[in-house]
């Protein structure tokens, strides 16, 4: 009778880290969105799956946290990390109507860090990650927080950058940070993040206006001091502005 | 001939990823400081260590480039991601002095998801991070990022909260957030994540103004939604405040 909530990382098992895998090693049920769950399928077999679709996320924390109390040891499965944009704090909110059961959180690997080490370094100094998706979230709190995070100078990490129903949010969210960032700012997004079809490219703010992104994209937008290296990204921390880059 | 930057996660070998861990096994050189080299070298016999201290980055960098310029596959080792406040940044910028070599990051659970699992879920809305280290960034810059952050109510995750030189600073770095956050936000804080005396601590904004906290620690400052739930530490999504936790 115990309950993970398990990072995934990226999706290929070896993105997965031996803790998450043990878990799911571990649990005689897997909980998860179906797309998540083909990513796991294959390698644990003589699993019981709980497979439920979009936006279903508390039906989801509800079957895991039932079998759970029903005596299984679940796993309840998300793909990057267990809290970021997670099932985790869905899954302890709900558990509270539930009698008291043993819950761990496994961290995972994030967008923000798997797309960022694709792209090099965007992420290598202060940072804010933001989620375009206002289907949770009134527009209006994201564009205050895209507004003040370019104010702050943060690079930034954009979750949910486009979906079919809202194919210009990026354009909207880089126009509201055009007002502080430069349009020649570096920025760059990656596609399927550690899956097949990986693409990735490193682009000015002012040519992300114009790109068509998908669900399946990651965003980063520099702060003023990220620049190309070697065609990657790069945030520096500052060693070689503070002059300690050399031996 | 090639040299992987691998984030190592908290530090157990179990916290790290499968690919990690494989790029490890495959380097004859592993490359690092001191500390977290120490974490890794007991299960990893017959590699040759370039070890060095604290504030050595460049020479660090310098000497993994140059031993993977010299024909050997080099990993340099980070704690964390290999990008969020790791080397990659700067190991990318040094290797355009040299001749073109295959660089690889390896992503790795970053303190704020590892230090976020064992709290709860502070993290599951938009966030954004902060060092508090003033060693290469000034304090004007610190102070206006939090201050800002704190104005578009981001949940805030914050590295290198103190250290001897800076005793103060997570008092100074409270007393910019209380500027627009209630004293009454709930934040927490995690100390030795994911290794031998990891400690927790799930407290007000108010409360943590006066705490006492080292290096070793990682801070977590709520959103105004951010909440207390069976003594772990939740700022939900916002399934619920949109009527959508009900099956």
């Amino acid at each position: 009778m115990k309950l993970y909530v398990v990072g995934l990382g990226p999706g290929a098992p070896e993105q997965m880290t031996a803790r998450a895998r043990a878990a799911l090693e571990e649990s005689s049920v897997v909980a998860g969105y179906r797309t998540y769950l083909a990513l796991v399928r294959d390698w644990l077999p003589g699993k019981e799956f709980l497979e439920t679709g979009m936006k279903k996320e508390a039906e989801r924390c509800r079957a895991a946290l039932e079998a759970a109390l029903g005596g299984k040891t679940v796993s309840l499965v998300c793909s990057g990390d267990a809290g970021v944009y997670g099932m985790a704090g869905l899954l302890l909110e709900l558990a509270e109507e539930y009698p008291p059961l043993e819950i761990e959180i496994v961290p995972g690997v994030t967008a923000a860090c798997s797309g960022a080490a694709v792209l090099g370094a965007p992420l290598g100094h202060d940072f804010a990650v933001v989620s375009l998706s206002d289907l949770l979230t009134p527009w209006e709190t994201i564009e205050k927080r895209l507004d003040l995070a370019a104010q702050a100078d943060f690079a930034l990490c954009l979750y949910n950058p486009s979906s079919h129903a809202r194919p210009d949010y990026l354009r909207r969210a880089c126009d509201i940070l055009l007002r502080s960032k430069s349009p020649d700012t570096v920025c760059g997004w990656v596609r399927n993040i550690g899956r097949e079809g990986e693409e990735k490219r490193v682009l000015s703010l002012a040519q992300l206006r114009g790109e068509q992104v998908d669900m399946f994209t990651t965003v980063f937008v520099g702060s003023s001091a990220t620049r190309q290296t070697g065609g990657r990204m790069v945030t520096p921390r500052g060693y070689r502005a503070a002059g300690k880059a050399e031996p």
